[in-house]
């Protein structure tokens, strides 16, 4: 009796997300990392708008933005279990699976900056929310220069 | 110069959602809320499982997915901008914006029942937790009943 306890106490400490995933088909899985991406680019992009001088400065507007990005940012991981590089029209490049720790590292670089976002957003402060967002921005570019097909 | 004032406070007085909506194409906010939906479905399918006891009972993962539900959900209401009934495939009818009062409503509907489905889940109260969902699950009929195409 003692195996399943232990493959169960293995699976937990694995965490909740592969559970969840195990089953999941590879083009469901990429119809959600996608939109997840469109809801980051929904609000990221009007805060893109401010930050270049091409919408008036809107702080609460971009409070607002920021702290739907920092909510969206987590769960884009779970939308690239193995096996998901193939199974439906991607941008992700096979590379991601090849060096999944690199990538997790990448997308922890965008959870961490985009809290910092919603934070540096709350002070109200314009110079530190433009700064804030270039960070946050960077590691988009970051992860898109090395997993993402451009093509 | 009273004029211009009066614009800005009004256009504040309306809200920030207006503001950032205004100048947004149809088939961007369609992509947009076809994608907000999308991640809706992503979590509430896997607490859906458990629901139906096709999958084991898990209150931890239940609870992150409630917890996501209760995020997406007030997001999904400007992804229906006056003018996006058409401009690119959408399952959402015309109604909608004949009906936005009706229809804010049902969307408050869904924001208010996930609120207490995240906050049901954080009790681990495994009947609770059922019960909530079915709830907010009733809030997602009732609404596609009315509003959304099947064809």
């Amino acid at each position: 009796m003692r195996r399943p306890s232990l493959i169960l106490a293995t699976a937990a400490a694995l965490g909740t997300a592969a559970i969840a995933t195990a089953a999941v088909k590879p083009e469901t899985a990429i119809a959600y990392r996608q939109a997840g991406y469109t809801m980051l680019g929904w609000n990221f992009g009007p805060m893109a708008q401010m930050v270049r001088g091409k919408t008036p400065w809107d702080a609460a507007e971009f409070a607002r933005r920021a702290e739907r990005v920092a909510l969206i940012a987590p769960q884009l991981l779970e939308g690239f279990p193995e096996g998901s590089d193939t199974g439906a029209t991607t941008e992700a490049k096979p590379d991601i699976w090849k060096n999944m720790d690199d990538f997790k590292l990448k997308m922890d670089d965008l959870v961490k900056q985009s809290k910092l976002l919603a934070d540096a957003a709350k002070s109200g402060d314009e110079a530190r929310m433009k700064e804030q967002f270039k960070q946050t921005a960077g590691t988009c570019k970051a992860c898109h220069d090395k997993y993402r097909s451009e093509d």
